[in-house]
């Protein structure tokens, strides 16, 4: 085991200095997201997540992305609370990384959900965008259809190579995509990244919403197309419309869709799949020789996308 | 972040129905140890690490592990406790892997011990001692002289790639250890692997002993030599007197050395010191693909082993 960038527990001590949080009783690095360093904290006073931040996060997004936790769980929200140090900040510097220290959240995520936790996941997800109202910075979605273009451009070509005609799927969906993007539905700040990794259950309430670090502005029912595409997929590639409507129900509950919202939502179900096959796709062709993970198979994404495209309407999807 | 084989929730909920442990409020893979997959677990009735060991851990060795670890719990030593399963089975079986659940102790390793931490690590060393005798099960230290003697002919072809006469080095302390290596001192059952890394702090006391996966039956003072060869150097190599004294009077308190024990101290100093830079060279030439961390640098116990070869008597160890 290991993280990318270790803390000695005297470096901690001396970090700690400078908060109001206890005194430290247990302290190790713990296998937490994909890509930063994490490290669970107990003290006296309670359980934090002290993350280093490793590249793909950028240092000027830090602002944004732990103001809107602390937003969010001003509002109610079960998420990470960044916690202050003693001067006010939100964040900190230690070997040349970004940092901050955060509430800890109990509960398990899921690697089998069933229609129960999906729905569960749906009313958080319409929780969220209620309480994410009225934050006030902002920060555009960087993994939009101009962010899929410069991916797609990048693994032109060696898509092939990894799975037949994957290059003409992606080229193609992109295309429509583009020209029939919706740019004037409800929005605001999303999660864009809701995967059952970053929902904390107890038993069957969820507990936590975690790792917030592809948060940004966009369309609400583009974030329900994330959640959908990453919830309602069996394994073996089926669309599971039982947790579709389950998902999509409790979200109306918290949120009601508009009905341009529901007309959108086959071709924000194909923008959501497009989004994650090229990320997936791009790691796949470049992967990064320190990482301590594999870099996931984009091909489950093209599947998905696949399957999107034969839909003809949003009843479809259980709506 | 990464463990070399993951569980899923689901996975460890069926575990868990074997346990009667409580319900899991956390389930986090953690960075501990080298090589085995940890994960650390909280439930509503306490805190406990999951292992699963992996390659280096022999399944055969296990009933000598973990009913160690009983034993010593038992006698009073703060080590993890192996959880007893309902039918009363010590480990379980899991993705082809054999693991353990273990109680959680509190506490932190520290990267920079003080001369007051050296002597709560040798009064504890003293303490395991003392408890280990009376233990049923035998494991011979497979990391005795004739271990280092296949490790040496195993990395002698490459050795003086590593450092400029190294396997000039390794091959003299070699034939001068096991022409006199001690066969006759006090032994039972050591840990064979008291670093830093292994001992818990909570302040400047002891709060817990881990990873008995070296231990065995040898000389005490040998374990004493693994101690102090890990604790007293400075990063900069230079061996700290105050420290050494401090730790070595702990450990007399608890358990004081026989004359002939304190006469063969550097000649014990010389075979740990080979003992550690024989397994570091051998995985530093030998790197393992899938490991998650890298190997560490033989060079640090060349350099230790160089300078006890200038021992001239066991008091220069601050005896």
């Amino acid at each position: 085991m290991a993280v990318y960038t270790d803390i000695g527990f005297e470096e901690l001590q001396g970090l700690l200095a400078g908060y109001e949080i206890g005194t430290p009783l247990t302290f190790k690095g713990i296998a937490e997201g994909v890509e930063n360093s994490n490290f669970y904290l107990q003290t006296d006073r309670g359980a934090f997540i002290v993350t280093l931040y490793e590249k793909r996060v950028r240092t000027d997004d830090l602002p944004f992305f732990l103001g809107l936790m602390e937003h969010l769980a001003e509002r109610g929200i079960s998420c990470p609370l960044p916690v202050r140090a003693r001067n006010g900040a939100q964040s900190f510097t230690l070997k040349d990384r970004s940092g901050a220290i955060l509430t800890f959240l109990n509960g398990v995520s899921l690697r089998k959900p069933e229609a129960a936790h999906c729905a569960a996941a749906g009313r958080a997800l319409a929780e969220l965008h209620r309480a994410g109202s009225g934050f006030a910075l902002r920060r555009p979605n960087a993994l939009g259809p101009d962010g899929w273009r410069e991916l797609a451009n990048a693994t032109h070509a060696r898509a092939d190579a990894v799975e037949r005609n994957l290059g003409g799927l992606i080229g193609e969906a992109l295309a429509d995509l583009t020209k029939n993007w919706p740019r004037d539905l409800p929005g605001g700040v999303i999660h864009a990244d809701l995967f059952p990794d970053n929902v904390l259950f107890m038993q069957e309430n969820v507990s936590g919403l975690i790792d917030f670090y592809f948060a940004c502005d966009d369309m609400y029912a583009y974030d329900l197309a994330v959640t959908l595409n990453s919830w309602c997929f069996e394994p073996d590639g089926a669309y599971n419309i039982t947790k579709s409507k389950a998902l999509i129900a409790a979200y109306q509950s918290g949120r009601p869709l508009t009905a341009e919202e529901q007309a959108a939502l086959p071709l924000l179900m194909r923008g959501a799949a497009l989004r994650f096959l090229l990320t997936r796709l791009y790691d796949w062709l470049n992967p990064d020789p320190n990482a301590l993970v594999r870099p996931k198979d984009p091909r489950d994404y093209a599947k998905r996308l696949r399957f999107h495209l034969k839909v003809k309407q949003a009843s479809e999807y259980g709506l």
